[in-house]
């Protein structure tokens, strides 16, 4: 049979995910040198051997040659259960699709977790309260939750609502802490019952409250624990999400839970374990309970805010594209199956539009909140205030780049927003040597007269090329004249040359990369960045129009999310993607949705704000504005 | 090992669950002889030869002979893994437990459903409401539910809840249905989404609103699906509680949730499962799916209570033995398990005490409601009243008989009440020929001369004697002067005989009974009785004392539950266990309990009863009464 395959077809396509490396392999090839052709180091302790069990990976698609004895002895019964594979046992039969755990990489992801601190008054919706309850005899059988409402309505808390979980933990928390208990109020309700800070002075940090803030992207989660008492962030930690495995991006994503019987349960499971996994490390990094976690902030795109919650996603792929719930949810955690507090909820702020999701709220909140709503007051207009604020009252645009790039534009007390569909060529697909910005890839080019120079993140081999390196390639390329305003590449360049009957420009010889081949960018790829630029360009425009302004009014443009923070700001406008702003106008804000969900987490002012932001905003939907096409045909020309 | 235990012991115990029937048998008998000695037919289509399959019936505790390869052959995986076995193939090697399951005995259980029917005002929590929602476009990017919710703000439902479940039902129901929707609104919150009645006119039946209502007792379930929009009962059914495997009373049953690892989450999965069951059948015989039944209601004593609901049991079981939760209590269906509409909830009734539970408040409505509490109206007090309340401004004694029984006294506008330990000798227990009220139990005894009639539920031969029999026994022996007020049997009858040093009265010869042996009431029995008939008689007599009156100040008397239905009211009066009222003041209503858990399903005015009742209770605690013990020891004289 192999050998059939190999007559009709010498090359099968292996794509590795999560980092989006594709690489054509002879059929037969294994796993492991597949992963080593394409520049992706796997852990194999014995060297391929398939003695050391390292080189565990999960087929998601394709046909691989059948489990060897050798994977059966190395492998645990739930690995062989969910199908695990050895790289080095498992040869390639036809195109795969392989997702690699994070453990078997040899180096980790870089994964945007920082944003910028602004400071938020803490306002937490969930607070603690102390208190001592009477024990019972026979002369007072009043029920345990009964003694403890009486108690709390002497305090001024009557009618504080239990659910089922908070009334089941009462009788033996009471007990154990000799009848003196702290409680986590959340509005009306008590979410969890600690234990009292008088009994544990030797850990006071048992009894202190807690909340969970996660950024769920489309490829990468970013989660926080917050403590909700200082609001100080105690630990952050990273992960890539699993749901890449069934699908790139937010498109195929959705196909995949209409498509498969339970595939909206398969993503949301799948989801949901990475982020018990994210809250486990970092509950044991602060050294605190899940108990004490009490309150939850999860923001993401409206697809993965959809598929998170549970809500069907199927008319998200339709037009219109609605989104089934618009407006912020809370629901317990335990409806999800996170497990927090025992009555701990979960929180998400609203979605504006079917593409432009609860993350883009969130990014709003975290590059500057209500701020970006004020008018300007009197004494900053005169100019005799000391500090002016950095938003009052400007004229501001927003925006994080993706496979769908949301823009929002503040101007004279409005706030316009639109979604544009970018694509996926800054996350490298599409993109002929494109990955995503991992281990290896090319992320700065300069080219500098006949030498092109070129960086890969970690500094070693490079495997291939992310956005931000293919965006300086662009960017180069036009100001060495060698490519014109269409996207025509030409001119006379040593690493410039026709192949296959188009023209291509070599990043990196043979020997410098890890793959054992030249590493280029084609008139294709630029194409691809090309479409990007210009509608990214174009739904700017669509939205000054609206405001009745032009390019040199913007006053601050900031520029979030984790391309946007390595992207070189320099090629971005070179390129004609960003309007040739002053420098100083522009901010790159890094993971401004992780810093809007910590908000979103210690106040109530910001959820409000939340709701007003998805109520006030004037959305702009460019499949029907009437003057988008012909915005988009002008911003698709290169150049400032 | 079978030769050992002949010789060691030549009797072994086997303890026949649900029905309470105990029998000794050699060691090495088989359970379908067993059972045939204890006169409890089994379905065995094949005679015992062990090729049909159906004898099925699972061992709770103690030794049998290890599974033969018959059972293995005719046995399904899911019953071996659940541990059944065929009663011909499983000999008995130690004292066992057993759990026989419904459809192994061959006549049906008798399970008390009917109450009184006493007209209540239709005024459900929960009610519907049809609409239709404009569909999206490009044009109108509102989500599912934001669109929803404006078109109910604009018909004054504004401010409605949406749980996660009905959120995520919403996009399919309004798309399939053609943007027209029937909801199903309790309160403030939409519960369910059904189909609209213009669709589905030729089954107008699958838009209908259902509620389930259940009354949980320790030994039996009654569950009744009630049509809510028209307040008719569309079907009952009933079956044991499963749990009586797991312990015969609640003592037992608290005992094996504090003992056993998970003890509590097995004795609330095999509750959920066995409503699930009967909920299943209910809908099936009314035609009605289980998305149409909104709301569900459970009553059960304070144990089945916590059990049901997954709240920590220990506390009951410990001095002074307190609830957990005695507020009435309502949360989504899903969280114990139990399928109904989406996000269709639960509501228990209050608990008045550990041991008075929100069963007793249910059965004090099914008896009365409100017109229990009101003062006589002034036309009823002159008497110029047509039709005089039967309750209203009446002083009134109601109980429930059982291991625990509640009583209540409603007296000049105050409501007492208290809880004895009346034991299990009425359910059978603690009675040599003692079994629950099953086929083939003695429910009526006469004493006439030297003639002994009995009968036996079914009408068939007799097993053994259930709690109504051995009333009439010890009634009709007092009359006949065969035993004094102390509780001695003495004087001379054909039946009256001395057996181990001990004297017995034989019911039945061997010839009429199924067992093969006499069945017969021993003085121990007779004491059972004597100890059960004074808790009962002392719990009145404290009420009445509390209240400053005395028994015949008494104008109605109600007898409430399935042994005070089935109880001859002579009997019980004959040896002192109620007062000896004029007749008429006495009423025997069913499963009241049931009935009240109906009314809760279809008044909201019911369930501001129920909290009225909780909170205005005047509950007397017998154990720390200071006269109870004078009054107990006064009240184990028999006689009227």
């Amino acid at each position: 049979m192999m050998k059939t395959l190999l007559k009709r077809k010498p090359t099968l396509e292996v794509n590795l995910q999560p980092i989006g490396r594709r690489i054509e392999v002879p059929a037969g090839t294994n796993l492991l040198d597949a992963a080593r052709l394409a520049g992706v180091e796997l852990v194999a302790v014995c060297g391929g051997e398939g003695t050391c069990g390292t080189c565990r990976l999960r087929p998601v698609s394709g046909q691989l040659s059948p489990r060897t004895l050798t994977e059966e002895a190395e492998l645990s019964a739930d690995d062989l259960a969910a199908g695990y594979r050895l790289a080095c046992q498992a040869a390639v039969l036809s195109d795969v699709r392989i997702d690699i755990p994070p453990e078997s990489f040899t180096t980790p992801q870089r994964l945007q977790l920082e944003g910028q601190e602004i400071p938020t008054e803490l306002d937490p919706l969930v607070v603690p309260l102390e208190i001592a309850v009477p024990p019972p005899s026979l002369g007072d059988l009043r029920s345990d939750l009964t003694r403890l409402r009486d108690v709390l309505a002497a305090l001024g808390h009557a009618d504080l609502r239990f659910s089922l979980p908070v009334s089941a933990d009462l009788p033996e928390k009471l007990r154990a802490n000799n009848w003196r208990i702290r409680l986590a109020i959340r509005d009306d309700e008590v979410v969890a019952i600690l234990h009292p800070i008088s009994l544990v002075t030797r850990h006071p940090s048992l009894s202190t409250l807690y909340g969970l803030a996660v950024d769920v992207g489309t490829t990468k989660l970013a989660a926080y624990l917050v403590n909700l008492e200082t609001g100080e962030t105690a630990a952050q930690a990273g992960a890539m999400n699993p749901q890449i495995a069934y699908g790139e991006d937010v498109i195929s994503r959705i196909t995949y839970a209409n498509e498969h019987a339970d595939g909206s349960k398969i993503l949301q499971a799948k989801l949901v374990e990475a982020l018990d996994h994210l809250l486990g490390d970092l509950c044991a990094e602060a050294n605190v309970s899940r108990q004490q976690v009490v309150e939850a902030v999860i923001v993401g795109n409206t697809a993965m805010h959809h598929l998170f919650v549970g809500l069907p996603v199927k008319q998200l792929g339709e037009s219109p594209y609605v989104a089934a719930v618009g407006e912020a949810m809370q629901f317990p955690a335990s409806q999800v199956g996170l497990e927090l507090a025992v009555g701990a909820y979960v929180y998400l702020p609203p979605n504006i539009a079917g593409y432009v999701g609860a993350d883009h709220v969130s990014m709003l909140l975290g590059a500057g909140g209500a701020e970006l709503f004020e008018p300007r007051r009197s004494e900053e207009r005169k100019g005799n205030f000391n500090k002016p604020s950095r938003l009052r009252g400007k004229t501001i645009v927003a925006l994080d780049i993706g496979t769908n790039t949301e823009i929002s534009l503040f101007h004279a007390g409005r706030h316009y927003s639109c979604s544009c569909a970018s694509g996926p060529a800054f996350e490298g697909a599409h993109i002929s040597d494109g990955m995503r910005a991992a281990p290896g890839a090319i992320e700065r080019v300069r080219i500098e007269g006949e030498k092109v120079k070129v960086h890969t993140i970690g500094g070693g081999a490079a495997v291939g090329i992310c956005g931000s390196g293919i965006l300086d390639v662009v960017a180069g390329l036009l100001e060495a004249g060698l490519l014109d305003k269409r996207g025509v590449l030409k001119g006379n360049h040593p690493n410039l040359r026709v192949a296959n009957n188009t023209k291509e420009f070599v990043l990196t010889p043979a020997e410098r990369s890890s793959i054992g081949r030249e590493l280029k960018v084609t008139r294709q790829d630029v194409n691809e960045i090309q479409l990007a630029k210009g509608a990214i360009r174009a739904g700017i425009e669509i939205l000054l129009e609206e405001a009745g302004i032009e390019d040199q009014d913007i006053e601050l443009f900031i520029v979030a999310g984790a391309f946007g923070t390595y992207l070189d700001l320099e090629s971005a406008i070179r390129i004609g993607m960003f309007p040739d702003l002053p420098r100083p106008r522009f901010e790159q804000v890094g993971n401004a949705a992780g810093s809007g969900a910590r908000k979103l987490l210690v106040s109530k002012q910001q959820r409000r704000l939340a709701d007003e932001i998805a109520r006030e905003v004037n959305y702009v939907e460019l499949a029907v504005h009437p003057d988008f096409m012909k915005i988009y045909v002008k911003a698709l020309a290169f150049g400032l």
